[in-house]
């Protein structure tokens, strides 16, 4: 796919000395024209000095943002009123180096929690990007966000004229560092404010919310979207246009989730959780957490033990309706078929069956089957593993994402400050 | 404290070849004349065949059970209608063996979940185990009880001319092996069933459900209370005996419940989480136990790493009510003092501050107060921990324990089948 951003939207990534490492730690992000702007950001009840401050900018002016300043190194969160200062300086500072009227530019941060940023450090890179700025530039920005991570996750999407792009950074396993899941997505789609809402509300939950448990969110964690119109495409509602920009917004919110469970802190395994057959999606939804965020099926995962049992009984600890006598178990190697897909579309498409070459199932009805325990060991041995858990109670179903638990992650999180 | 047990019950602990290793696996508890029995189960809805057997049994026969026999190696969970049909079967050859009527032995199994019991095997161990019923059995079948538990877990307690004796198993961090908490608790106390179930209810509350997640529950945990009456103390309700007995059970109860937290697999550390001023209690405990959970904060106790702000990001996604401008967070070196007490009492109680001579307050109404790098360090270098976190909510509080996250554990539960 050709890596091209969107029309009207430039890009700088710079260091500007708030990581001890000397790597770039600073992000710029500016349309050339006002945007329609949305955003979710994290229920955490401690949430961050910059997600208070985009919360009440993106309700204030959701037609009119034009740039986002990102820094990596330094949260700025747990940091009271001098915090909140500090991030309305932040954005004040970027609006006066490229000329923007006040209240146009969205701030995130991410990294070490109870730490004020460093206001002068800011400021420079603020002048350093600024002359920078340009549409090749998203590489450089996608790496100043960076904090655990091991490689930049961008995804970019055309779809009737419309381009997206978007970058993500978050090694997390299970929001690890408290480390911020932060997004942004620019397009040159022409769409209003409440709309593009609404389809990033719907996108997040099957994406980047898939990939972590419910409520377990950072003080950070912020996706933002940037709709600047330079397209001339005007999605209309109800649109077959919109919908195709939907279905565009949601695979690439996928593709970044699925980025960042790939880049899990310590992971040498991808994990793919399938539940079907849930009484309700938010049962198959909750089970397929339950699984994914079990340390002991995690751990068994990175030691390739088929212990199956493990999986079986997180779903059974879930909230989700179970009957332990209809349950069937299947593992797979590989990574399944799409993702949670639209609401809409999802309905109307036949449930597709996983068709690995590698696929055994363990359980039938709730009870064990004689299966080779070779071909399970083979399957826990590969790099990217398949659960498809079937509760045969109704049309329930969900995907979920993440990684295994690995002597790497408890180094990196034993020691993150030092 | 000297080591008897109550009157009129014998113990044994046998090695029937359950285990690869030829260690004791499995154990068995009678009392010379029928009990009153209460239990507390797993609420895990993959219940294993004991726990569904032992449910029922308690309900029916709640005045009339003589004994206990339990296996480790095998959990006889996920294996359907034989497998009840075989946690029968134990009972029966118990019951055979020790010439005690139908219906009045319980049993429990742990161990690996998916694989049938191995009824010759068990036939052995009730053959061997019989004829060595003993006072002094106590150890011995504390030990058979083990599985990844490093050493075994007992306590006692005389109040009154009363005695307790109680036996646990687990060395989970989380549940880990989906590993089952068990414990059975034996006194020659004379107290109806369904106060003794009341009794065991609230102890278990404050103890055992204490050191584990919410409802992330084993397929087999149970705790299982035999009360003979051979000390000839009536409890009667309301009297100051019965009070007396339950002050009792619940300090045992807390005693084997941190005993399973310091014997956490693969723990280095002992960590007392005391959440106070919340609005409820239930809002203390929900916080208290989303800091015991986190796997970010669990990784920088083990780094000794003094990484706060994951312990008020663990608080802000729990569902506990908090305002961040109110909170005020210490850590210590030690244990705390005591544990959550009977509700009775504790709410009688003033708060009793934590007096450690290491000592340090890191936050004061949410914001980060200029203290020693190197005092925290100090504290957290520590081998026992307690983090208190005072909301100003409430008259909210709960004590939660648990222990760090380290390699090891990922060591244990990477490949604990093989």
């Amino acid at each position: 796919m050709p890596k091209y951003p969107p029309l009207g939207f430039t890009f700088a990534g710079v260091p500007c000395g708030l990581k001890k490492t000397g790597a770039a730690d600073f992000a710029l992000i500016a349309s050339d024209r006002p945007c329609a702007a949305a955003a979710v950001f994290t229920r955490n009840k401690f949430a961050a000095a910059p997600v208070i401050y985009d919360r009440a900018l993106v309700t204030e002016n959701p037609a009119g943002l034009a740039a986002v300043a990102i820094n990596s190194g330094c949260a700025n969160a747990c940091t009271g009123g001098a915090g909140l200062a500090d991030a309305a300086a932040m954005a004040a500072e970027v609006e006066a180096a490229l000329g923007l009227p006040a209240r146009s530019c969205a701030v995130m941060s991410t990294g070490v929690i109870g730490v004020r940023l460093d206001m002068s450090k800011i400021a420079a890179g603020v002048r350093l990007a600024a002359p920078q700025l340009a549409a090749e530039g998203w590489d450089a920005a996608s790496r100043a966000i960076m904090t655990t991570d091991t490689r930049p996750k961008v995804a970019f999407r055309e779809v009737g004229g419309m381009r997206l792009f978007g970058m993500a950074k978050g090694a997390g396993m299970i929001h690890p560092n408290m480390a911020t899941m932060l997004s942004t997505i620019v397009t040159d789609a022409a769409i209003e404010p409440a709309a593009l809402a609404a389809l990033l509300r719907e996108a997040v939950e099957v994406s980047f919310n898939s990939v972590t448990v419910d409520g377990d969110t950072s003080t950070n964690d912020t996706v933002l979207v940037l709709a600047n119109g330079a397209s001339d495409r005007k999605l209309e509602a109800g649109s077959l246009e919109l919908s195709a920009f939907a279905s565009a917004l949601t695979s690439l919110c996928t593709d970044l989730a699925q980025q960042i469970a790939r880049d899990g802190e310590g992971a040498t395994k991808f994990i793919t959780v399938r539940v079907e057959g849930a009484a309700s999606d938010a049962d198959a939804r909750t089970a397929a957490k339950s699984i994914a965020n079990s340390p002991l099926v995690k751990t068994a995962f990175y030691g390739g033990d088929a212990n199956w049992g493990r999986i079986l009984c997180a779903v059974g600890y879930s909230e989700a309706e179970v009957d332990p006598m209809r349950a069937d178990l299947w593992v797979a190697a590989g990574t399944g078929e799409g993702g949670n897909g639209r609401k809409g579309e999802r309905e109307n498409a036949p449930t597709r069956p996983l068709s690995h070459s590698l696929r055994l199932q363990l359980v039938a009805a709730g009870q064990p089957l004689a299966y080779s325990e070779a071909a399970a060991s083979a399957i826990f041995a590969e790099k990217e593993i398949v659960v498809e858990v079937k509760l045969g109670l109704g049309d329930g179903q969900a995907t979920v994402w993440t990684c295994d638990l690995s002597h790497e992650y408890v180094d990196i999180n034993g020691h993150y400050r030092t």
